[in-house]
């Protein structure tokens, strides 16, 4: 791609997300479904201005491992560590049920093979943690109770979703299924999840201390942002998703991160508040970007709008996302209330949920019609769950 | 590229730019030499870790056009006029002279072709304003007499040799010169950079305007950005070089810039500060990418270094960059300390000298004992003149 052309499709990209975050926000909907429409109109869907291309995409990337970041840094791992056993039953039902139901609704209702059956349920298990967590902020509930078992949830499902991922991948090529691959994977992102944190707790500290005799101006932007980018690899390179590293260092870098045996009582307050205010500009030039992409991503021209399969294969495979994501909710012993909201939070689908049906498709599981049906589900349970949560929170208050 | 493959090169960059450029300073030399070597060890040069590509390319743009507006933020535009007339000379001196002697000894005194001499000759006209602009920012001497002199004649240079560059392309693919649209370009360029920085200034006033009304947090940065992405793209479209539009913006934006008839009066001081705040951390992450990259795209590799073909032919041009640069400064009333150190700010070739370069290899005009030669002038005139800066600084204090 030219320079210019580039800079003219950013500049777009950013203005276009703004301007219907602001419309959004004006309409009483969450700024977050004003970023994805702009992905909407600006991709093949409408107007066809710009499709996703390998630069944006990455650019996305940094985009939703920053956000991460933020969240991480906001993120109080006491009280996560508190919700935790609540988030493992709704991370869990929000996989199992959703596999199993879409799988069954494949394989004996629509008479799909056992792959393709396997693919849906694996699409219907994805949750989009970058919106449910913007739309959770968007209504500042993201430190609050729910906000927190949603995290911890929807943590838990990346990387077991991951895990799955490999799984079917794996029967997908023929080579059936190695159970000691996927424990392996899933003790090795254990392993991260609790080292990561704690050595990007060290290096911000050293970090610190060489902030006080260095010279050169813009230490922070450039360290931070290596810091969590570096993580983001790592994630990767155990086999956990990117994002995760990206919320393990803004984990480690929040005030209330605390070391084993007191070694954070070094942590300096105004080096964290510096950080903050450095990485805000940042954060927010690189996050409408991801939103914008997954609407880029969503290409509704695709489908068959007149074809009564995909009406009756799409709202089935709904109504199944929506309460494959729900059960998880019910198990927990809060007020009804409270479980309404966290299995709402857990619907959206987003950008996982292309990632394993762009797959089914790539690897000609997935024809064009049942790709066209997943793609009204995805779209469908990324849409409508932040506006029901706005207005149920409007309407019921709050948990 | 994937992206965790994306990540672990956009961070080793960032990282390997501080830590070259910290140790730079610690050898008492300029930081910017610290970031192009760290650009050098890392590229083909040496350890041919990465390579220059698409997307790194990209952001090296970002942040070239993102120094550019921080250093428009920071001049005062009557101190620029002031002095414009001294830069006229020094940039058309710097032009003509190094093209006439470029031009003459590589056809009389090489016996090369009258195409190739004149890309020769251009490739020697270039000025690299983003070094020559960190150096004296690193010395602090960017808002003194010097630094507005040469800040005033890279501007110039960068529009003459952008007219340069397209009259020998003409040339080159065999339609002759066609001088009515060479003035053609001129006039635009010309006309952009008077309208540019007060169209700027009026839809900064409406962001600040709209910023009071704006319940989405992340205005500034997004909005910014876009701005400078967008006179950076106007300047591409009316045939002048990118970076020009981003110094625009940013004049545009400084606090010592006003509008006829007084409309600046509205302008408002927390704003500009609020600005300076929120752009500087994303202006510290990006330029250190378009740095690195321009020692990545060096390759001191291709050069055959034992040949003496190459030796004589390198010495004798750097000669001629040298003296081409400084006799520009020659001809401005000033003391000779002033003119020793505007001439010696005008002789790095940079990444503009390679765009020359590169465009005489893919044409064919430059064969590969040519290309390493100019590769070579090119290198020395980068990396020599920011250590004799500083050391004359040292030497002989401030002109």
């Amino acid at each position: 791609m030219e320079t210019h052309t580039f800079f003219l499709y950013l500049l777009t990209i950013l203005l276009a997300a703004r301007l219907m975050a602001e419309i959004a926000v004006r309409l009483n909907l969450p700024s977050v479904i004003g970023e994805l429409f702009a992905g909407i109109i600006l991709g093949p869907s409408l107007f066809g201005w710009m499709e996703p291309n390998e630069v944006l995409k990455l650019l996305a990337e940094i985009g939703i491992i920053m956000l991460l970041f933020q969240v991480g840094l906001e993120t109080d791992v006491r009280r996560l560590a508190n919700t935790g056993k609540k988030s493992f039953i709704v991370a869990l039902g929000g996989l199992v049920v959703p596999f199993a139901l879409g799988f069954s609704l494949g394989y004996w209702a629509f008479n799909l093979s056992m792959l393709v059956s396997l693919f849906i349920g694996g699409t219907l298990t994805a949750t989009s943690i970058g919106i449910t967590i913007r739309v959770l902020s968007d209504l500042k509930r993201q430190q609050e109770k729910e906000g927190q078992i949603v995290l911890g949830a929807a943590v838990l499902d990346d990387i077991l979703g991951v895990v799955l991922l490999a799984l079917l991948y794996e029967f997908s090529i023929g080579g059936g299924i190695n159970m000691i691959n996927a424990s392996k994977v899933l003790i090795f992102v254990g392993a991260f999840f609790i080292l990561a944190p704690i050595a990007a707790k060290m290096m911000s500290l050293l970090i610190n201390r060489y902030d006080s005799v260095s010279e050169i101006p813009g230490l922070i932007p450039t360290t931070m942002v290596s810091l969590v980018l570096f993580f983001a690899w790592l994630a990767h390179e155990v086999g956990a998703p990117e994002l995760l590293g990206g919320f393990a260092a803004g984990l480690a870098l929040s005030r209330r991160f605390f070391l084993p045996f007191g070694i954070a009582l070094r942590a300096d307050k105004v080096f964290s508040n510096r950080i903050e205010g450095e990485m805000r500009p940042i954060i927010q030039l690189f996050t409408p970007i991801f939103f914008v992409m997954v609407g880029l991503s969503l290409n509704l021209r695709e489908i068959d709008w007149s074809s009564p399969f995909i009406w009756s294969f799409s709202l089935l495979f709904f109504a199944v996302a929506v309460i494959g994501k729900f059960s998880g909710a019910l198990f927990i012993k809060e007020s009804w209330k409270m479980r309404m909201m966290v299995g709402l939070a857990m619907v959206p689908r987003g950008e996982v949920g292309l990632i394993f049906a762009e797959l089914g498709r790539v690897s000609n599981i997935f024809n064009n019609e049942i790709y066209a049906g997943m793609v009204i589900v995805i779209a469908l349970t990324t849409i409508l769950p932040p506006l029901l949560m706005k207005w149920s929170y409007e309407k019921f208050g709050n948990p």
